[in-house]
């Protein structure tokens, strides 16, 4: 339930939170608001959410050795991080709204619409924006990027809760307002999509063309057989013979790092990349993301509810928040505010 | 039934007569020795098969106004046609076992590595190195987007026979080596990688790279919601709807002009462009493919065994020879095998 405006965000109507719904941007903000801020937002799993959990035990340190100390109040910077955030969120969705405008066939595109801005959103498409900023690009840079990732993950979105006859143990329920013929199908016709609208993004002159070659590469490692694919067959094995409870620590981490853990480090890559980063800023970035996605997924994907997570997942705040130490002294408030609030504070 | 060495292609068996398939190569030999020679091959529907049937009034002229003319032989031309397209076939499949080696994780590697060589081949992919070779490029500079091609094709495949509960009319039954959820997963994983392996082509010192992002464009917008899955939904609301007889022509033509049509236009298009062909020779051989695929729906896709078609696959034939004029004083005898056999020889 979101406290401020009472709104309740049901199990099973995933798809009716993603960036079609009005209360959305409504919901960031009650989040966003004190007291409720305490990290940044993420939407992996149909709700604005948080990745910052209270520490187990407080008294013990960070794994990062030497904060970063930035000289705001925490008023300004949750109010600037908010805005921010929200910001990319606008931009990316009306990207997505004039890339895919419902035109014939209607039949397909229709649904491709429709499956495209009711998957839940993620913060990988935010944070691939925000990494690109971070080293000196503009945000159009990293704009198709972003949408790609958004694309991506709606179509496994999509056919991750197909009902397939050996799904003896399925996903929770959601609305499904098409056909299974025709979700696998809008499925299948996102993933190319989203490589063309990739591909397409090349400036005039050419400049930019090796940079979205290396990031249609990023992107489809991520998301392939080696990526998002893997963690999810771990995931559809682990269901089918463990059950929900019977998850160990090893397999959980497995599933996180492929799925979310590796979306979330392709897309903070990918925004480095285009943004005109040095190697060691993309390469601390991707670590970066992929240990944002990991907390992700424990807090609220295959982690969640799940015993011993909270430890993990302060390991993981310390690993991610030591990775932008090459940063410091840019403004990195934002970007570190998926993890950190309280060290963006200090 | 293949008439030389007696072996049988089930309808039930599709997936056993892939680049798996032992059986193959000697039956291409088979088919395109004489007195079987009457056209090209194909293998969109999993064995080698025909472009070319039997005129329904061979007394009425061809719609290529402008006979081409090549002075060979009959029995040279069959013999360096034979060798040339099952030498390219046999270099697709290489360049994709290379590719795809059997590696951890294996449980994701081995269906990929299965689906994608149990999938029928097609010709759209053999079309991709001939238009590359006929507009003066390597075989080399098209191997990338030809293997790319098969890979889509064998995702949509696999997707295509998938058991979804609300296929009332499946298709015709194939032997399913793994279950569903791994068969959706597999077609999940095999798209990107595709395009991977497409994005990777580029060379040392990046002289390709525009070549590479078009033919990116150029295959996700064949495959995906405006090409094959447009089709494939078409497809499936007339087979849901209105049976297998009574398609009208119409329909036909729509689902062949989407699915085998574009696919072809697109493995023909991308060839000339990787092989450095000129705008004009690029749209000659787009138009070509085109016609070229919806021959082979028409034949051997959504068209088999309906009445009328060899009416329209007669006009199309001359429409597709027509495309190629422009390249007279070529070695086209090879490309044009594939519609044109007889004209071939004249």
């Amino acid at each position: 339930m979101c406290v401020t405006c009472s709104s309740t965000f049901k199990k099973t109507s995933h798809y009716k939170s993603g960036f079609n719904s009005l209360h959305s941007l409504t919901a960031i903000i009650c989040f966003l608001s004190p007291p409720f801020m305490a990290g940044g937002l993420s939407h992996f799993h149909g709700r604005p959410s948080f990745l910052t959990i209270s520490r187990s035990n407080p008294s013990r340190p960070s794994l990062c050795h030497r904060p970063i100390t930035i000289n705001m109040t925490q008023t300004q910077t949750q109010s600037q991080t908010q805005s921010y955030w929200t910001s990319i969120e606008a931009d990316i969705a009306a990207h997505l709204k004039r890339a895919i405008p419902i035109r014939p066939p209607v039949s397909v595109f229709e649904p491709m619409h429709y499956l495209t801005f009711a998957a839940p959103r993620i913060t990988a498409s935010a944070l691939c924006i925000a990494a690109c900023e971070l080293v000196g690009g503009d945000r159009d840079q990293a704009m198709a990027a972003a949408s790609a990732l958004h694309l991506m993950h709606a179509a496994a979105y999509t056919h991750e809760h197909l009902p397939l006859t050996d799904r003896i143990r399925p996903k929770p329920a959601i609305h499904h307002a098409y056909s299974p013929n025709v979700e696998l199908l809008t499925g299948d016709g996102i993933i190319p999509f989203g490589l063309e609208l990739l591909a397409k993004s090349i400036v005039k002159n050419g400049s930019n063309s090796d940079r979205i070659l290396r990031v249609i590469v990023e992107i489809t490692r991520a998301v392939g057989s080696e990526g998002v694919v893997d963690g999810q067959y771990k995931e559809f094995l682990c269901s089918q013979s463990k059950g929900e409870e019977s998850w160990n620590l090893g397999d959980i981490e497995y599933v996180c790092k492929k799925k979310e853990g590796g979306l979330y480090a392709c897309g903070a890559a990918c925004g480095a990349i285009l943004g005109g980063g040095s190697e060691e800023e993309v390469q601390k970035l991707r670590k970066y993301g992929l240990y944002v996605g990991m907390i992700e997924g424990m807090l609220y994907g295959v982690g969640r509810n799940k015993k011993g997570m909270e430890g993990e997942v302060e390991k993981l705040r310390g690993l991610a928040t030591k990775e932008l130490e090459i940063f410091n002294g840019r403004k990195i408030e934002k970007i570190c505010s998926l993890v950190q609030a309280g060290l963006c504070s200090v």
